[in-house]
């Protein structure tokens, strides 16, 4: 291009900038902020300086790359981001104005901010006159997801996992049910508690099944989820979740006020609820569940055990509707996968 | 091959001959006996006689064919016939006899006898110096499949069909549930109930749901299934099922009993049982269930109206367990078809 026109798209410098920014968002900290990372490029296409978010009441991305550099040094730069720049006065200055200061010529980013008290750094830097373009990257937007639902939310991204019989039970009558789904479903979903933030049990899990809440993976320095027991009986002092490397959370009250906290106050993007029936069938019955995961073994039981109680539906026209329904053959169990429809849009089905 | 000497298998003309006694073995009824069709070839080949089984009471297919011809016409000919010819005297002769006192030089058959008081033809014959051949076909096996099977366990092969919530649930807490599945998953149960000898529901589903216990298919000249209700209580005077073209059985009694009745008195080969809960978990509890279909809506209603009941299973041991699993996708709905481990081989799992 010509000198002094700056390009409308990312140039193929900036898109592989975009790429390692990427990879340094990955290092920060899932919490109340976003993971987003920044390389400073020189007017050559080198790279000047790189930094990351390293958790909330620390310096942003953008910041923490230009500390680096010498005053001046970023004069006539360009900044990549994986996410708009900040506009706004939280526990760090804003990074608009950081980048202004520094003298940058122009920025990439490639999410737009979702519409916080944050949002509008990319129009404050046009209007400074530095070249501001968006470079839309779905991995990026992946690196986000989670904090942007949380964000709009106002709580976490909720997955209700159980396994069941095929006609929906969760034990025998004797209360029986170690081991009703084989080792490849147990084993898939160690690997779900490894990629979720919490993983949330009633109180009556903890005292029938005494689990451990931890993800036992093939990667022993998998971060390990935060465990969470919902309800107000005791957890006895020897349970296996008091010995959990994240230390217990207990939280007791309606299911909204849980989810609240558990963002609020703990940064859970997403949550994955192992049960039991109680606290399962209260976020579905309080409409507060995303997601589904159902491991389905190849058996029946028969009684009163179900995987869940009551959902509050009166009605056959108020059931809860599943969408993006997804099967997965585990060993000779089945996982059934599928998101909730919100009750607004599933009225209209009724 | 030389003049004198029989072939020890089938011959060309012989496996074409087979192939046409199947299609006349399927023009006669599904009753006690068996469907079978028998073609009597010529020294040369040419067909002089074909014949099939029309029902209790009537000749057996080898009679029917051989009964066509003038006294001394099938002396040297050649039986094909799809079932291996009787050897006892219940309402008619033994075929074995009448072969013999034809003066058939050979026999070829497709399926033997599976061991009951009509077995042991092909030796009777092979004594009396007839060549005998078994020349083996899966199709001809499939023609007598349920009728061996109800020989062999003295009641219809039993298939239990039920629709349901992925949580287990058939209906909402009010008790609706009509359309819980979609029209293909609707339509494919029709085609089931063409596809069996006979329906079966509980008095509860007949006088909560009104069914009319027809199968509703592309065909019109299609057999209906015999309309079988199980129960004590009165069937109502003006119920649906009264209505049925095959005209309505009304059956009660110990699960056991009733299938036994269903062979014995009804010649039922194979049974669909469309509900409820209570005739469906009876049947399960009583192990006498052969295959499931549950059909399974996207969706979950919670609540205590189950799709099964109480099965009689005290522990997760004593669960029971699905084999040959396969599952098929009807519109948004999900057919799982599976058959049910017989109890002493489960157990050594448990």
């Amino acid at each position: 291009m010509a000198t002094g026109q700056a390009a409308a798209t990312a140039t193929g410098a900036e898109r592989e900038a975009l790429d390692r920014a990427i990879a340094l968002a990955l290092r920060g900290p899932r919490t109340h902020n976003p993971q987003v990372g920044c390389v400073v490029l020189g007017a050559d296409g080198t790279v000047l300086a790189e930094g990351h978010h390293r958790g909330a009441g620390t310096v942003h991305a953008e910041v923490d790359a230009l500390s680096q550099l010498a005053p001046g040094a970023a004069r006539g730069a360009t900044a990549v981001v994986t996410l708009e720049p900040c506009d706004h006065v939280g526990r760090t200055g804003p990074c608009s104005e950081a980048l202004i200061a520094a003298g940058v010529a122009r920025v990439v980013y490639a999410v737009s901010d979702p519409g916080t008290a944050s949002s509008g750094g990319a129009a404050r830097l046009a209007a400074a006159g530095v070249d501001v373009v968006r470079s839309p990257d779905d991995r990026a937007e992946a690196v986000v997801a989670d904090w942007c639902f949380a964000m709009r939310h106002g709580r976490p991204h909720v997955t209700v996992k159980w396994a069941q019989s095929l006609d929906g039970r969760a034990a025998a009558a004797d209360g029986s049910s170690r081991w009703i789904t084989g080792e490849r479903a147990r084993a898939h979903v160690h690997a779900q508690r490894a990629a979720h933030d919490a993983i949330a049990v009633g109180t009556g899990t903890v005292l029938a099944d005494d689990p451990a809440l931890t993800a036992r993976t093939d990667d022993p320095s998998a971060p390990q989820p935060l465990p969470v027991v919902v309800g107000a009986r005791d957890v006895p002092a020897d349970a296996r979740v008091r010995a959990h490397p994240r230390g217990l959370v207990q939280l007791e009250g309606a299911p909204d006020v849980v989810l609240a906290a558990l963002w609020r106050e703990h940064g859970v993007q997403t949550l994955y609820v192992e049960g039991g029936p109680t606290l399962a069938s209260a976020l579905l019955a309080a409409g507060l569940v995303d997601a589904i995961h159902c491991y389905v073994a190849p058996t029946l039981l028969g009684g009163g055990r179900t995987a869940l109680g009551d959902l509050g539906i009166a009605t056959i026209a108020d059931r809860l509707l599943l969408d993006d329904v997804a099967l997965e053959h585990l060993g000779d169990d089945l996982l059934l996968t599928a998101t909730i429809r919100p009750a607004a849009t599933a009225a209209k089905e009724g």
